[in-house]
C-alpha cells in the first residue's frame, strides 16, 4: 500500500480576491524520487504575495499555475528518502515543494538547512527569500547613504522589516507604512522603524501624502516599493533628486491583476510619474530575487549573525495545517498576518 | 555712446504650445564685463527643447525664466574683451548667453572651441550638450551590448542621432522613430539606422507599436526615452526582460506642462507601467547631462576624432537672424527642424 499525501491545487482562478473556492485539497500517493532525487517530508510552508501572481493566467515572470495544478511555493522539511549523496534522512532542507505536505526535488535544488544555527522556519522568511529580497534589493538598487530617508511599506512583513532594519543599521531615517496601529507599534517597537504611518488612516494618496511629510521633513531618499497603489501615488512626488525606487511587488495591485480600471483610476497618470523621475533624476529598478541567488551566500554570512544575536528581530504568522493554507493565503493579501505568513504543515 | 545689443526675453507664459507673443525682441546696452568676467558676441545660438520647460512657472531641476527675463540658452562666440588670462580677444567659447547677441559670462563658465578642429556649430550639438546627452545617457544607463536591440525617436535629432549611432557602432540593430518620411530617410541613409518609423503615418499608440514588432523582431532591449506620449506607450509593452530606458526628456508632453489631461488619457495608467518595470526588471533612469559634465572630456575626447573624420554624421538646422528665433523654436518643438536646431546670430 502507497502512503498518501495531502497538497492543494488550483481549482480555477481568482476573479479579482481569490476565494475558498479557488483551492481544492486533494490527496495522492507519495512520490518515489528518482536518481539522484530526495524525497521531503514538509515541516513548514511559505507564504508569499508573489504566489497571487502565479494564480492568473497573465504574462508575468514565471509561468502560472495549471488549472488543477499543485499551487506553488517553498518549504522547509526533512529528508525521508535520498537517492543522492548530498543529502541523508534526517537532514533539513529548503525547496520549492508546492503547498503539499510532501515533495520530490532533485538534490540540487535543495538547499540545507542547519536548524543548530537558527529555527528552520527563518529559513522561510528572514533568512530565505523574502529577507534577501529586502537586502538584495536595498543594498544594489536602493544604495542607501547615512542621512538620507527612506520609505517602505508592508514595514512589518519579511521583506519590509528587513530593509527597515538594515537601513537603520546604515544611519537612515526609516519610515515605515503599515495597516493598523498594531503593526505601526510593531514597527517602531520590535523592528526599530523612526516612524510608521497607519496607511488605514488616510483616506487616498493626498491624505496619507500630507502624512508622510511630517514623518519625512526631508524628502525621500530611498522608496522601496512593495505595494504600489495608493502608498506609491503618495510617495512619488515626495522623492528628492537622485532618489531611488527598487520595485520588488505591488501587493496593493494583485487582486486587480495589476491593471484594474479602479487602480488605474486612483494612480498617478503615467507623465505625471515620467515626469518626476526624469525631472528628479530617479533610478527606477524592477527585480526579482530569483535572479541573484549567486549573492545569497553572501548575504547569509552577513545577516544569520545579526538575526542569531537578535540585532535583526524576527515577526512570524504561524498558520497550523496545511488545510488552513487558503484563508492564511488570503488574509495576507489584504494585510491580516502578523510578520511572515507560514504554515505548519508537520 | 554705448553699444547696443540685441535680446529675446518671455513676454508671458505659454498655455500649451509656445506663440510668437510669448516672446519679446529687445535692445539693450551691451554690458561691460567685470573682474574675470569675458564680453562675446555671439555667432550661433542652440535652440533645444527643454527651453520650453524654462518658460513654465513648474517645479523643474532649473528655475523658470522670470518674465521680462532672457530666454535661457547656450551659444558660441567670440570674445571680444576679456577680463581673464584664460582668454582673449579673438578666441571663440561656448557659454551660457541665452537668446542674445552678447553675453557677458565669468571665465570659468565658458568652454573654448577651437575652430581649426571642427565647425564651430558642432559645439551646440554634436559636440555640445545635445551629443553628449545621447552618449552618456546611452553608455551610463542604456549599458548597450551587441547584439541587442535599441529604439530612439526623435532620430534625426542631435540626441537621437548620436545615440542611434553610438549604438550602430557598437553592433545594435538600432530602430529610429522620426516624423515624416523625409526624416525616416535621413536616419537610414544620412545617420545609418537598421529602420525608421514614420510616427505620423500612425494613429495611435497601438498602430505604432505594431509598426515597431515588425522592425524590432527580438523586442526592445533600450529605449533611450527623449519623447514621451505615444511612443513611450507604444514601446513599454515591447521591452524585454533586464531593458534599460535611460529617460533625457518627454517633449510630446512639453506643451502640456508633461501634465495635460489629454496626454494622461493617451498614456499606459501607472499601474500598468510599474508592473511592466518589474516583471521585465526594467532599468529606468532619468538624468539631467548638466549633472554629469566632469564626464566630458571623455565625450569629446572619443567623439570628437569620429566627427571630423565623418564616421558620426551631422545634420544642422541654421536658421538666420536672432529675431527669428521664436519661429524656429516653435518650429523645433513640432518637429519642423531638419536636425540640429540652431540660430546664425552674426
Amino acid at each position: 500500500m502507497t502512503d498518501k499525501m495531502k497538497h492543494i491545487v488550483l481549482a480555477s482562478r481568482p476573479d479579482g480576491a481569490p476565494t475558498a473556492e479557488n483551492f481544492r485539497l486533494e490527496e495522492a500517493a507519495v512520490p518515489t524520487p528518482g536518481e539522484g532525487e530526495v524525497l521531503v517530508r514538509v515541516h513548514y510552508m511559505s507564504l508569499d504575495p508573489y504566489m497571487r501572481g502565479r494564480m492568473d493566467d497573465a504574462k508575468s515572470y514565471a509561468a502560472p499555475v495549471p488549472i488543477g495544478g499543485t499551487m506553488e511555493g517553498g518549504s522547509v522539511g526533512e529528508v525521508i528518502t535520498s537517492n543522492s549523496p548530498d543529502f541523508k534522512p534526517g537532514d533539513f532542507v529548503f525547496g520549492g515543494f508546492g503547498w503539499a505536505t510532501h515533495g520530490v526535488q532533485p538534490a540540487k535544488m535543495l538547499r540545507k538547512v542547519d536548524p543548530a544555527k537558527a529555527p528552520i522556519t527563518t529559513s522561510l522568511g528572514v533568512l530565505g527569500m523574502p529577507g534577501f529580497t529586502g537586502w538584495h534589493g536595498l543594498m544594489e538598487y536602493g544604495r542607501p547613504k547615512s542621512g538620507e530617508t527612506l520609505v517602505v511599506a508592508a514595514a512589518t512583513g519579511p521583506v519590509g522589516s528587513m530593509v527597515g532594519q538594515i537601513a537603520k543599521s546604515l544611519g537612515l531615517r526609516v519610515v515605515g507604512i503599515a495597516g493598523g496601529a498594531e503593526k505601526c507599534a510593531t514597527a517602531k517597537e520590535h523592528f526599530g522603524f523612526d516612524e510608521c504611518i497607519d496607511h488605514r488612516a488616510y483616506k487616498d494618496a493626498k491624505s496619507l501624502r500630507a502624512a508622510l511629510k511630517e514623518a519625512c521633513p526631508k524628502g525621500i531618499d530611498i522608496y522601496f516599493e512593495n505595494v504600489g497603489g495608493k502608498v506609491l501615488e503618495a510617495v512619488i512626488p515626495m522623492m528628492n533628486p537622485h532618489g531611488r525606487i527598487p520595485i520588488c511587488g505591488m501587493i496593493a495591485w494583485y487582486n486587480a491583476g495589476g491593471l484594474g480600471a479602479d487602480a488605474a483610476e486612483e494612480a498617478l497618470t503615467a507623465p505625471k510619474l515620467w515626469r518626476t523621475i526624469l525631472v528628479n533624476f530617479l533610478s527606477v529598478n524592477g527585480f526579482i530575487i530569483s535572479n541573484h541567488w549567486g549573492n545569497f551566500p553572501t548575504f547569509v554570512k552577513e545577516i544569520a549573525p545579526k538575526v542569531a544575536d537578535g540585532s535583526i528581530a524576527v515577526q512570524e504568522d504561524i498558520t497550523e495545517g496545511l488545510e488552513n493554507a487558503p484563508q492564511a493565503f488570503m488574509d495576507l493579501l489584504t494585510g491580516g498576518n502578523h510578520g511572515k505568513a507560514i504554515v505548519k504543515v508537520f
